[in-house]
Parts: C-alpha cells; sequence; structure tokens
C-alpha cells in the first residue's frame, strides 16, 4: 500500500512467515501488551529475514523526509480558528492538494507569545515544507522567516506580503478589491463612507486602507479620519465598532467592512437600536463567506478566492518535494503570485434594499 | 526550546564553537546550497563534539513517538470541509487541546473509496494517538476500528458509535437530543411534522430518527413515512428536499431538520416559492451553528458540544501518552462518554414567526 510517499504493510508477510496472527505481529513490533518471549523472537527473526522495516519513521528518517506539508496557524486560546471562514477556505484548500499528492497535513499552532522558531519544524524533520498563515508585520515574524529563507527551506507565506523583502509568497490584490467595494458605494451616490478595517499589522489591511483612500481620491471625496474604525475580525468586534458609529449614523451613507463577520456585527446593533432597513448605510463587506448571502439585508461583499490561494500554494510547494536544484531557483526568483478579487453586489449596498437578493 | 515534547535547538552553540553563522551550520545538517568542504567537515565536526542531534525525528525514532495526535478525516474533492460547523468546531476544539499539551496536529484525509488502513499510521509513527471524525457504519470501518483496537493503539471515534461493539468513544446523545426537539414542535401544536434527516450509515442519524419515532410516541403521532426525507447535510440537498415537501406543505406544520445547513436550504427554497413567513411550518434544526441566529426567521436548533468533544476526546487520549500500563487499562474498560445537546428555542418554531429572536 502506498501512503504518503513510502511504502508499508508487508505486515502480513511477516505474520504468514512467523506463523503468527497480523495483530501479533503489531504487538511484537509496537512492544504492545505482555507477549511470549519465543513468539516475539520468531516475529522478530521474520522481520528481520523478509527485511520489514516496521517504522516508516525509520525510512522517513534514512530518506530525510517526513512526508508532512506543514501548516503554520496562530493560536488564541478558546478561539475558534476553523469557523472563520479565511482559515477554513485556506485550509480545505490546502488540504485537497496535500491530498491528491499523497502528502498529510500537519498543524502548528503558534502563540503570538513565543518566540517564532519555525525553521525547528525543518530541523526536526517534523515537515517537507511550510505554509504561513494568518502572519503580521512584525520584527520577530520579519526574522523568523528571514531565517527560513536564509537555510533555503521550502516555505510560502500566504496572503500576507512584508515589504522590503522578497519572500515566495501568494497573496491577493487587496488594495483593488477595497479600490473596487468603495467605488461602487461612491457610484451608489454615497458621499460619508465609513471603514472597518482589521488590524494594520496585517498586510491585506495596509493594503485595503490604500485602497480606499485610492478610491475616496478618484472619486474627489476627502478622508475624514473619523470615520475610520478598527476591530479584530470578530463579530463582537463589528458589534461594538458600530456603537462608535452611532453619531455619525445620520451623515454616514456608506460603509465598508473588511470582513463579512465584523458586518454581520454591525447589522445585529442596528437591528438592535431597530434603525428601518431603508436608513441604514449602503454597505459593502468582504471576504464573500456564506454567511454573507443569509443575511438581511444580504450583504454585498468582495469575494476573495481564499481556496485556491491554498491549492496553488500548496501545489507549489509539494512540485519542488526535495530537489536541491529546484530548492536555489526558488529562492534566486521566489514566487509572486498575486490573485484578484472580486466584488459581489447585494441587496445592501443597492438602491432597494428592500429587494432580497 | 521545548517543542512538541522534545528538545531542539543548540544549533547556536554549534555555530559558535565551529566559527560560522546559525544560517551555515543549517545549510551543512540539512545538505543545501553548495558549502566548502573545510566549512561543512568543520560545522560537522562541533555538531558531533557538542552531542547535537540534528534531526528531533531521529530522537523521536529512538523514543518510538511522533508528537502528533492524528486526525481521520473524509475526503471530498472540492469539497469544503473545513466551513462545516460541525468539523471547524471539533477540530478547533482538538486543537486547542493539543496546542496546551505541546502536541502537533496531524490530518490525515481518508477517502471512501479507499481500504481504511489506519493501523499503518501507527506502523509508520506518524501519530501517537488517533481521532476517528465523520465514519459511518460499514463493514470495512468496523473492521479497520477493530485492528486498532485489537493491537491496542490509543484512539477514539468521536460523534459515531458501533452497536455491538466496545470501541472507546465520545459522544452525543442525540436521540434525546432529537426527542426534545420533536416535543418542542409537538407542544407548539404541531401534528404533521416532517424529517429531514441525514444518511442513516451515520449513528447520530440512526439516533435522531430514534428520537423523532420515540417524541412522536410520546404525543400519540402517527409516523407517517411520506413525511421522511433524506438529504447530505449540505445546503442544496435541504434545497432539494424541499421541493419534495410542497405537495405535503399545507398540511406540514411542523419540520425538524437534522442540520442547520440543510435547514437554510429549506427556507431558501420557501422565500423563492414566495410562501408567507406566517405559513411556513414550525422548524426547529440541528447544530445550533452560527448561522442560525442570523437566518430570517431565526433558526430553533439543537445545540451540540462539538467543541467540547474535540477538547474531551484530544486529552483523554494525551493523557494516555505511551504507557502500556495505562493501555491495557485503557482497552479493559473502554471510555464512553455520552455528553448532552439542547433545545435552543428562536422565532423559526415559536408562534409568532414575525419576532426576530
Amino acid at each position: 500500500m502506498e501512503m504518503s510517499g513510502y511504502l508499508i504493510a508487508t505486515r502480513k508477510e511477516v505474520a504468514e512467515f512467523a506463523g503468527v496472527s497480523e495483530a501479533t505481529v503489531s504487538r511484537v513490533l509496537n512492544g504492545v501488551g505482555p507477549m511470549k518471549e519465543e513468539t516475539r523472537s520468531k516475529v522478530l527473526h521474520a522481520a528481520e529475514k523478509l527485511g520489514y522495516v516496521p517504522s516508516a519513521l525509520a525510512r522517513s528518517f534514512a530518506r530525510n523526509r517526513s512526508g508532512n506539508l506543514g501548516v503554520i496557524l496562530p493560536y488564541i486560546p478558546k478561539a475558534r480558528l476553523f469557523s472563520s471562514y479565511y482559515f477554513s477556505e485556506m485550509l480545505s484548500g490546502i488540504g485537497s492538494a496535500v491530498r491528491e499528492q499523497g502528502y498529510d497535513l500537519l498543524l502548528l499552532f503558534r502563540s503570538e507569545q513565543e518566540p517564532q522558531e519555525y525553521e525547528s519544524f525543518f530541523l526536526a524533520q517534523k515537515v517537507d515544507a511550510l505554509i504561513i498563515l494568518g502572519s503580521r508585520d512584525e520584527p520577530g515574524e520579519r526574522e523568523a522567516i528571514r531565517k527560513l529563507k536564509d537555510a533555503k527551506h521550502p516555505f510560502l507565506v500566504v496572503n500576507q506580503h512584508f515589504k522590503g523583502e522578497s519572500f515566495p509568497e501568494v497573496d491577493v490584490d487587496h488594495e483593488e478589491g477595497s479600490r473596487q467595494a468603495v467605488t461602487h458605494l461612491i457610484e451608489q451616490g454615497c458621499k460619508h463612507i465609513g471603514f472597518l478595517n482589521g488590524p494594520l499589522t496585517y498586510s491585506n489591511s495596509a493594503d485595503r486602507l490604500s485602497g480606499y483612500q485610492k478610491a475616496l481620491a478618484e472619486g474627489d471625496l476627502h478622508l475624514d479620519s473619523s470615520y475610520l474604525f478598527e476591530g479584530n475580525f470578530s463579530r463582537r468586534s463589528g458589534y461594538e465598532a458600530a456603537e462608535k458609529m452611532m453619531e455619525l449614523l445620520p451623515k454616514m451613507d456608506g460603509l465598508f467592512v473588511s470582513n463579512d463577520r465584523m458586518a454581520i456585527g454591525v447589522l445585529q446593533k442596528f437591528r438592535e437600536w431597530q434603525i428601518p432597513e431603508e436608513k441604514y448605510p449602503k454597505i459593502v463587506a468582504y471576504d464573500d463567506s456564506d454567511a454573507a448571502e443569509i443575511t438581511v439585508p444580504p450583504l454585498s461583499s468582495v469575494s476573495v478566492p481564499f481556496y485556491e490561494m491554498g491549492t496553488i500554494a500548496a501545489n507549489k510547494l509539494l512540485q519542488i518535494g526535495n530537489d536541491a536544484e529546484l530548492f536555489r531557483k526558488w529562492f534566486d526568483d521566489p514566487v509572486r503570485e498575486l490573485l484578484q478579487a472580486e466584488l459581489i453586489v447585494r441587496a445592501s449596498s443597492r438602491g432597494n434594499t428592500d429587494e432580497n437578493n
């Protein structure tokens, strides 16, 4: 049986040769349970005779590979990481590519308080290649990624870029995605457009801010910093940001929110205040998750190809395999994929919010 | 630095001893890039001198462990596995426990067409323990799990049980959860209650059917098999099932749906047919996912502690560690945790569907 790139399972042959059951072979080779010494030595003899290597780990060690693609994920205690659309789509895409290529997927949770030591996963041969997700632009993070690059380990940074570095990366043009979103609001007649963004240590937040600024400038609108809000991508943070919007509300006729979850939190607050729907600012959110379609009103949202990012990143890494020549080329001319986002218009940003779709 | 249970990183000391940079040490020990023979031998000498073991895999091999908790997941090409509430919550719970215990999480995608060979992950020492998710009651699956049990590998089956086997498991009382849901509909005055269930090869679907039957019997209602529908837990399958409900609709005054996604598909179809909300059957769904709150009307739903199931399962397995004595006890008296589900009532099953929450 072929599994994750190496061969397993002549266990049956060992069992036949030793005249014992397969379960006995397993117990002996794993040292589990009590076992007569005679049986034990019969099995070990058969295993040696047939050249059976009980552990693929041993073979991996000899061949210097694990059969695992690693993914670095931020760890926040009790947070529902996988329920965020961003991570769930990305991991589905990565998982699909990994499976098709016969690898397994090792999830490596990193706490933001800890020093980043990504290289150790390679030194420990826990992974053959590494995807870094949910990265922030911080000195420790840059340093850790630079180390990976210096040591020429195969890795990719996904949905994040670092100005001034040339790390291999797969990203989305979030500046352009945001520019489209805000331009659409301007075309719908909005003059005072609020912006609920995520933390600026994420390059995609910084890019979205640029896109917002660009669109305002192109529409001859002024940037008023009292219209800028920040959340942490959670629904709760959207709900809380909405409270700060209250006094601006009659004037704020448009709102751009950098993910659907926060927008849903904003809508929740509006509903609590019993603002009639036709008085809502026109809203465009971001991500175009499943939830965007089922809110009331359905959310206009910028669709981001997270799943495709995941498959592209995993496929690029796994193509390299362990080829030293390819490694060098990889770093001489690092991968810099830039995918496109696309605005999907629904009732939340249209003139008539009675409309249902 | 302590990582996943073993020690790493005297690389710095090796670098100092050899009088080279840390990056050079990595390059030499990983055999990456061109390198002067003199430098190479200096580094190798220093590593040997200091007893530096470049690979934690080598150490794991000696210690017979991987530092990984494995999770078996069903693989369906192009499906968004992680975007299902069930898997995303469960994996968040498992991930959290794994992280707190210093392990890493290895995701093992299994295609339903392939023969199941779970034991190979232990023989290959890719995992120290295994959680089996999304299992179905099929002969090949039973056989594969029996093999794990016979060889006394530490594993747990989660949210699925197999009649007649005593596999270690963590499950939820879905029969009781369903009984509550349907009893609630009966209390709301429903007399003709439809049931959109998942495939019966999942024990939780079979349990939900029992709960439905029990509640009907307790309410002196007759089971009419033309009120039974089956979907595959996707929104689309709910949408399609709704088409089959059409002719029953005026009479069908209650509907129990075995997950929120399918219920959302049903609502979508009702909206397309422009059925006024007050004419909807009273609906109770299952899972109580984030989406349940934001549909129109908000969905009554049975809340299932998926996250807790994940943490409980992972903690139980990781406590065992590699202790042969604990292994034996584990199988003498297998873990059989049964958690409780809880009905959350919202507008979809109340008398007044105008109400928003």
